[in-house]
């Protein structure tokens, strides 16, 4: 598999007095398909990292597989194809599917989803001080986001450390990767999520749905964002920065 | 129809040393059907002005409107749906879509697209200055964008003027809006686009099918997007400021 995740490209920089060549780095984005037991599902394009944790947390959002210990296998090849196999119920898949707003990879949710109740979360709180860290945490892991202008984080917190930390072209994906790390039982369905994206409904109802209680971003929720939060009890924070945070919902998580 | 797009929402900011109310404006994401003689397509979230445009480049983005002339009639009910009337040939529905990345509503595209020829560009250049004053009058048309850091821009700049500006939670959206405008005839087929969003894939796609020659982002390109500009021969510009960008392709339409 072709693992390159940026390229170098040379650029012209024109301003009033000159044209200046210089070199930038780009973001290359490489399309996947996605199948489910053998069968495929859709297809995204994707920050060619964390393919395994993608694939499943990609049928995830698309709300095929529905909680952690359904996926058996997940087979990367590099023709393109993510192969999931998971024990998922007959006719789990959605029946009504609105392509979301913002930027991410996978861009539908089901109405049902929208609508539906939530169970209840995996309760915990964050210190000030543990948000700070793992915002700091998470920008020493991420030299591309600044380097390509093209790439979104996202990371989870749980028991006072950093637990996975994702990357991708979309918002959506790099939330996707998280998601399917917790479904492959790499790190747990508990704590805070942060985003360099913006919070808008499919990134809360994601969260919402594996149980995550703490959703924070470096940017702003969507109104529909924040509705979700509120009905399902999670904590929203946008604006996150090292020391300092902006609570939409539920702030008796965030503790000093 | 509810034509509210913002709402205000008390929130707490929590730092080191207090926790202070305020309030923030958060953008609104409706969810939207979008049909076409009569048959649902899909459903996006958007934020609710120029829905009629919407609707139209929704279509375009998905394959099923391919060029100016097609559209007869859009009409927007108030529960949310759009139905775009359209002379389309049968069997115009795309074979194969891939979800795409980067923040935007629509997020589909076909494969066929994304592989298949360009038609020659409508040709045109532009100054530095005029990219100045394009990005200036955008900025001045567009209050919502730093005030909830959930809105992305798309302008149209032709004939030494701003044409048409619009705003969507999304970057595709706001793409399709200007793209919906053309495919409407109410601004023309040439001339510089300028997006507050990253130029994935989609982005760059939309404009070179309906024959944008220039391509101005405020922030990056991707791999594939710089691609299909090559391929097209799209202008394809990054980091673009009042003053100065920063050219992936084909520099001579930008003349001082």
């Amino acid at each position: 598999m072709n693992n390159q995740i940026t390229l170098r490209q040379k650029t012209v920089v024109i301003s009033a007095d000159s044209r200046e060549e210089r070199e930038e780095t780009l973001a290359i984005e490489v399309p996947y398909t996605i199948a489910l037991n053998d069968e495929k599902i859709g297809a995204s394009m994707v920050l060619a990292t964390g393919l395994e944790e993608f694939g499943a947390g990609f049928l995830f959002g698309q709300g095929y597989i529905t909680k952690p210990g359904q996926v058996r296998e997940v087979l990367v090849c590099p023709e393109g194809r993510i192969s999931v196999h998971a024990d998922v119920e007959e006719g789990s898949e959605p029946k009504e599917v609105i392509v979301t707003s913002g930027c991410g990879g996978t861009g539908k949710i089901s109405k049902e989803m929208l609508e539906g109740a939530f169970d209840p979360l995996n309760e915990c709180s964050i210190s000030l001080d543990e948000v700070s860290q793992f915002i700091r945490e998470m920008l020493q892991q991420s030299p591309l986001g600044p380097l390509t202008h093209c790439i979104h984080g996202c990371g989870l917190w749980a028991d006072g450390r950093l637990q996975g930390f994702y990357e991708d072209v979309g918002r959506h994906n790099a939330v996707d990767k998280i998601i399917g790390a917790i479904l492959m039982g790499k790190i747990p369905a508990t704590g805070a999520v942060y985003t360099t994206g913006r919070l808008t409904s499919d990134m809360v109802l994601k969260c919402a749905r594996i149980g995550i209680p703490i959703v924070l971003s470096r940017t702003s929720p969507s109104s529909l964002g924040l509705a979700i939060a509120r009905r399902a009890g999670v904590t929203l924070a946008g604006y996150a920065r090292p020391g300092r945070l902006n609570v939409f919902n539920a702030p008796e998580r965030i503790i000093c």
